[in-house]
């Protein structure tokens, strides 16, 4: 987890804000936001508020007051304590890719299995950079649809012990969820702290679908934290307009923030940031766009405004390929994710071709941005003693530091170390076979995977687990 | 040219200003510059500072009294005054790759030659996004060694019409430079604003050589500004340090600014900052590091407290191959670049290998990335207007924006429209060849060459440029 002490970029100013804060205030008030599940509609209506069939038309000033419920920081436990992370203020939690129903492997691409789901699994417990592995990793579409997500859980459990993201694909699922946590975390200490994080889409424009409604429900009444996320390809779920996005996000996700204070107030919750546009030419989404960078930086001021943990993406791209466009494209939105702060971080690692592919190599490629760009955002100390004059002294005119005392003490640690990139010379880099930074990759995950270790676990915890596992999906009919 | 006029991001706090100021202060002062000129060296004498040997002992106040001379801002005029342009506040100026004596064309690494280095000027003439061509876009190995300058600024004066950067390899090459300028600008028009702009290297550390200050002594007696440039890479040239590196580059680019102003008070001059590290483990350079990017993000700010433009590098990476790592790197030291206003950026396309190479395809991604992020870093406009209530209020709930009324007026131009990067779904790129984005790197550069005009000159004066090459050739011999 990266505490990042440098400075926020911010771009709005007080009047940029003032207009924005009008935007979503007209938005909840005049054409509200539909809710597909009868709970929510009843508890917004026991409110005080305004419900038109499905469509709740919502107080600005009631939104704010069940948003300043939710805590400003909360901890997220990991079954191993020494991985448990917080959430909000400078802190920033970098979790794997998500959702993905294929998988690329050099040059092959395919559907992913539950080898794959596990594989990547191992991936993200094995570097440090990444916080969590996140949740659906990859779709393992070798389980049984209505069961899989019990396997999900279980490899999450038990493949790693870092924060792992809940089942958000039904109420009942959610529950499964939770019940697996307890068994490993207690009932007790996950009241107390929670250790499940899951992410709600708002299915955008402006409406909750039932089936995220009823996770949410499920998690919130656990005191578990949503991730309220609207999902904004512009051109599509939302104007072609930055300021209308933003406007349109906010109204959005601090609508869903009131509803997971209402079932539970001072339920934890992040607001959720998932924006990117059309390519207005293809169709097709666009990702690593200049208008998602801009985007970034205004949702992180935006978010901080209304004192709320909040996630964004990480590494993302159209790139159907790890080529140049996937890392030019992943930099795009890491850097501007780094520069305004997000404190959870999505697909920070294995995102390809739009989300549709979970990919080995990119996973290193991000790793190893991620690696660099946490070493750029940490503090740079400026004192007598980083002036090493002494070196100067030693060295003086037209010489050079390599064999300076100053240097030999320093060479180990001194600079970032990469992981993937190469500094070889072209004939040297020639004789060892030319391989590109994907080639390069794909030999980093072989060696991580060959080298990767399971996390300790009770072996009657993990048949336990395995038992309700099997329970379920009998239960389940697969 | 872009204006940036998004905030600058800014690390140092006033302490650590402080800090650094004092270890300037003290290289100069105490260890001081060596200065490779005997005039350089009279001009420091004939000012009253300590001079030991070929070693300057610098006075920091009459340094500073000295750097307080030069203009805040200048114009560079282009022989087409439409493409004049203006260094210093919020005007960044982009030019191409400079120095490589080889190229990649595709799989294909070679010795550069004088057809690479016209096609590399046609191209940098062709993009929009960049400003100039820079000088030695490549090394043209096929041309006499003695003679090659006049060859290449007759191609940087021929094929663009784009301000262009002058030869630094001798005295007498520098005063052809600014002959052949004559030719174009006329005297007094020179005289009056610079149109020639040069990068003079220091000899780090603490060295400046006798061809580079010949060439600098010639361009400040005729009023064109060099770029005084620390060639910093952080264990070789300078301390394992950034704070270390920091306060050496601002000893010698200071010194060097200094003696321009002893030249000819009032000299417009550039502030240049070449800042990487060596891989220790390897010996060779790296870019594109963290540190790199810290460094960048500094030297900003200390530049912007002296009141002189800065340059700074563009798209550098060690990468030997267009890939990942090529443009993950590019973008380590591009958006720093970006964040810190660099007024004159060196290398913004083209940059391969640790500057070995100039490279046609990366030299397409670059202007790929100078483009999203000339977009990225443009106002946006915050307003009743693009809050855009009208389509939330034709679209309303769980709707598209596809065929509102506000997209179907503005798809056109709504969004950044890329040059190289693909969104295409798998199944469509894979039966288009599947081609990564150097491939269609490659298409690009070679439609924009075929495209390619040639500015107008008028016949006269290309004559007059030719037969003066061609006695100057003869004169030395070649």
């Amino acid at each position: 987890m990266l505490i990042n002490t440098m400075p926020r970029y911010e771009i709005l100013s007080e009047e940029d804000m003032a207009t924005l804060d009008k935007g979503w205030r007209r938005i909840v008030s005049e054409l509200g936001i539909e809710f597909l599940s009868d709970e929510a509609l009843d508890l917004f209506r026991r409110a005080g508020q305004t419900v038109e069939e499905q469509v709740v038309k919502l107080d600005p000033e009631f939104v704010l007051e069940q948003v300043a419920k939710a805590p400003r920081e909360f901890d997220l436990q990991a079954r191993n304590p020494e991985r448990t992370v917080h959430l909000g203020g400078q802190h920033m939690v970098f979790s794997a890719v998500y959702g993905c129903p294929f998988v690329r492997e050099g040059i092959e691409r395919r559907e992913a299995t539950y080898a794959d789901f596990e594989n990547l699994v191992r991936l993200s417990q094995a570097f440090p950079q990444l916080d969590s592995p996140g949740g659906t990793i990859c779709e393992p579409n070798d389980k049984p649809l209505d069961s899989r997500h019990l396997d999900m859980v279980y490899a999450l459990l038990t493949l790693s012990d870092k924060p792992f993201m809940g089942s958000v694909t039904s109420g009942p699922n959610a529950l499964d969820t939770i019940a697996m946590a307890e068994m490993v975390f207690g009932r007790e200490s996950l009241e107390e702290t929670p250790a499940i994080i899951s992410l709600i889409n708002v299915n955008s424009p402006l409406r909750y679908d039932d089936r995220m409604l009823a996770a949410l429900l499920e998690y919130a009444r656990a005191g578990q934290p949503c991730i309220v996320t609207p999902f904004l390809l512009m051109g599509a779920m939302s104007p072609v307009s930055i300021p209308a996005t933003l406007a349109q996000q906010m109204a959005e996700a601090l609508a869903g923030i009131a509803l997971v204070q209402l079932i539970r107030p001072g339920c934890p919750v992040v607001f959720g940031s998932f924006l990117s546009n059309t390519d207005m030419q293809s169709g097709s989404p666009s990702f690593g766009t200049p208008e998602s960078a801009v985007g970034l930086l205004c949702t992180g001021q935006i978010a901080r405004s209304f004192g709320i943990p909040w996630r964004s993406g990480g590494g993302l791209t159209a790139s159907q390929s790890v080529d140049a466009q996937a890392s030019y494209e992943a930099m795009m939105t890491m850097v501007p994710t780094m520069l305004a702060g997000a404190n959870f971080v999505m697909h920070s690692a294995g995102w390809l071709e739009s989300g549709l592919v979970s990919c080995y190599e990119k996973f290193i490629v991000d790793v190893e941005i991620l690696r660099m760009l946490q070493h750029q955002f940490s503090p740079l100390e400026i004192s007598e003693e980083t002036l090493a004059f002494s070196a100067h002294d030693e060295v003086r005119h037209g010489g050079h530091f390599l064999g300076a005392v100053h240097t030999l003490e320093r060479f180990r640690e001194c600079f970032y170390r990469p992981l993937l990139s190469s500094t070889e010379n072209y004939e040297r880099w020639n004789r060892n076979g030319g391989k590109d930074a994907a080639a390069r990759a794909s030999e980093v995950w072989r060696k991580t995977l060959d080298e990767y270790e399971q996390p300790p676990l009770d072996d009657g915890l993990r048949e336990q687990l395995k038992q309700f596992v099997d329970r379920r999906r009998a239960e389940l009919g697969d």
